[in-house]
């Protein structure tokens, strides 16, 4: 496994320049929040992007040097050229990069482009109570978690959850107003691993909750990709045996 | 596929004869509603079996005859000899019969010969409401359903299941008590299909409902083999090329 | 299930009409084959259509009328623009479309947009001998086919074979030139089903092999939808219970 | 994840002292080449177990104490008692050990017990090469292997195996004389991961190749459980909301 996985803290950063009850929340962004949890978390290479900056903070250069790529975007989808997009596709599948969207990039155009699919759901802004129960604890993404997380305010997200049937899946909320959630999902895509969580409305504390932050770094060490990937070879190629 | 399955509702038959409250919802068992359920639903060959026949009711004989197990069990898992289990075990695994254990059945022995692990769960009776979300609104199973299935009153399970991760997950279920349970799963296991469906409790009118019978007898078609089915070929084998 | 799903081969039409070779095999075209071949089968609503009908052949009131869609493609996969790649697309994750791309159309562009990974792989034309060993015998799309189909001529395709994990994997092929591949594959998106089958190449007489149409018809039956299927509810929502 | 797991390998060391040909490959037993690949691997806490050991070598004490098991038998199988399987099986489901049955355990009783299927399959002895293609190169257990490991002289398994469907799979194997196995499935049951692994014939020197050190070695720290593992709360529980 790599031993410091290089990681980056996408964002949009729109929220929290713009609306008041988020910059309370989230003064410096909620990058900056989540990159001082994985730091906490014992991840020395952590590192944060903005929308904003030149090239969406997502050159080329950039990609090449990030193991894994956490991503909150929210208003802004829209914003993120198709190039880039398919710059962030192509890392995760032939490059092996984590990929990890977080809460509202279930719309993000790179989820949506990994998927395949809609990624739709149901959602109601009502501050209202979410349980994740762990449903496989045996899973590394859930170690120190316990039998679930309670939260006392949050966004509700509603199945169905139209994406492909999750390779692995680690948490399912429940909701108060009665729905439930595949919460946490992995999916293997190519050379790489994508790990969607749930829970992090910008207008509620989440990511201050140190189970979530655990949840998150738990997921970058998951979705980080093995020492000496290799190369998929493709293309032309001799027989191995005679074929006569 | 089988154009008629032959299907057996196998039941235990023990709170339907011993609790007052369960004699006024099944009087005459829980087996003969479904089975009378899935005729009304176009299944023209189905026939019930019960623990206190010969054989339990699963003679080798019988087995032979049988393309749909279904099972209802709960106080009595233990007088099902382990002859009987191998024997139902093997029909699913190499003769291809498709199996639906049906709630309480999570702790029956064929159930847990087939999947391998404990299969427990959290559980409480308290008549509370509980809501089926379809989460693979494409699925066979959940054809005819719609979004979800509220039951007024029902037992409660809770994850974590103990199962093997379900190959096909399409319900999921909320709690009024606070808990989630992956309430309908598929999983295939050698040339057969399971297919286990979470809620029936005896002290509740679940079976007598319009919504339940018609998923009890969409997974009945699910789980049910195709036609020219092959056995599988086993042991040594010569060489089909040469080896020098 | 649909009883009589509304089938359409969709073939970009080139090779037959440039290649001599291949007007040998396929004079009225590849798709003009399957489709004969599916009504020999019992599917009684086949038509076909080609790249260089209006619209490419895949109007919106086209593909409503689609069941199952069969894709040939190998020269002029760019030639399909991509609002009709997003139409299929949407016809099979939102509509319940079943889609079974066929051989070189691994790279055709709806077959990527629904995959999110590169699809590539290794191959060589060679005429070698190529034996399809079914590895889920009791899966309907290896009905009637017993352990293996050989094909005396084909042209190879090797691992990795750059897609998701398969829901399904149901066909594993062995080429004389020592290369494995996963011939057979199944994948589920939203509410529709996909099949990948591998054999075809258009210099080979693959698809007049009535093994290979009896796979093709049984892969047609597998991802046709459901009857009742549900139009997946999103978006807003209303709580189902008291949030106080 | 456990920084230093500890690994038991088990061998039923039989062969080794009874065929001269096997002895003089592996004079120490199968289980002693393979520890001590293991620790040349960085894996500091290695033992070893056989079936002559009192308790066969697997106590409660000694399974307690072991993360990750690896296991290979052939003739013996028999001769596990039950209560071992049991043991063995509820360590792996109830407590996240890693079982990682090599080669001919495929028919160990552990390995039965935790599928759920008959696990049969073709075979041969004929010397024949094997050709391990990677099939998921993004695959922790196939790290630093590249596109493929070929072996000159091996038994040949063929397929179907009769195994649940892999949660996971990363090798499938090539043989000579015509046939293909899926040679490296990963399945998750409860807490524990398995990795079966196909090679290793006795009379060949497989477990010598440092190429299948390698996977072996990988195997063992996909298997190996993460750190903080909780244990399943199961039984009774009382609600965590009003129900009326």
């Amino acid at each position: 496994m790599t031993v410091t996985p290089r990681v980056t803290v996408w964002n949009e950063f729109i929220h929290e320049r713009h609306n008041e009850a988020v910059t309370r929340l989230y003064p410096q962004g909620i990058h900056t929040v989540l990159a001082d949890a994985l730091r906490a978390h014992g991840l020395a290479e952590v590192s944060t992007a903005t929308l904003d900056e030149p090239e969406h903070g997502l050159s080329e250069k950039r990609l090449a040097a990030t193991d894994v790529l956490l991503w909150w975007g929210h208003k802004a989808h829209a914003e993120v050229p198709d190039a880039v997009v398919e710059r962030v596709k192509r890392r995760v599948t032939e490059g092996g990069m984590g990929f990890a969207p977080l809460h509202s990039a279930h719309l993000s155009k790179p989820f949506l482009a990994l998927m395949g699919t809609g990624c739709f759901l149901k959602y109601r802004v009502a501050g209202e109570t979410e349980r994740l129960w762990v449903v496989d604890p045996g899973h590394p993404v859930a170690a120190g978690i316990g039998e679930m997380i309670e939260l006392a305010q949050e966004e509700m997200y509603g199945e169905p959850f139209h994406v492909p049937p999750p390779d692995e899946l680690v948490f399912v909320s429940w909701f108060k107003g009665g729905e439930v959630f595949r919460s946490g999902c992995g999916w293997r895509r190519g050379l790489g691993r994508i790990f969607y969580f749930r829970p992090g409305h910008e207008t509620f504390p989440t990511y201050h909750d140190p189970r979530i932050q655990r949840v998150i770094a738990n997921a970058v060490r998951w979705v980080a990709p093995p020492q000496d990937l290799a190369t998929p070879v493709r293309g032309p190629r001799e027989p191995l045996e005679p074929l006569a």
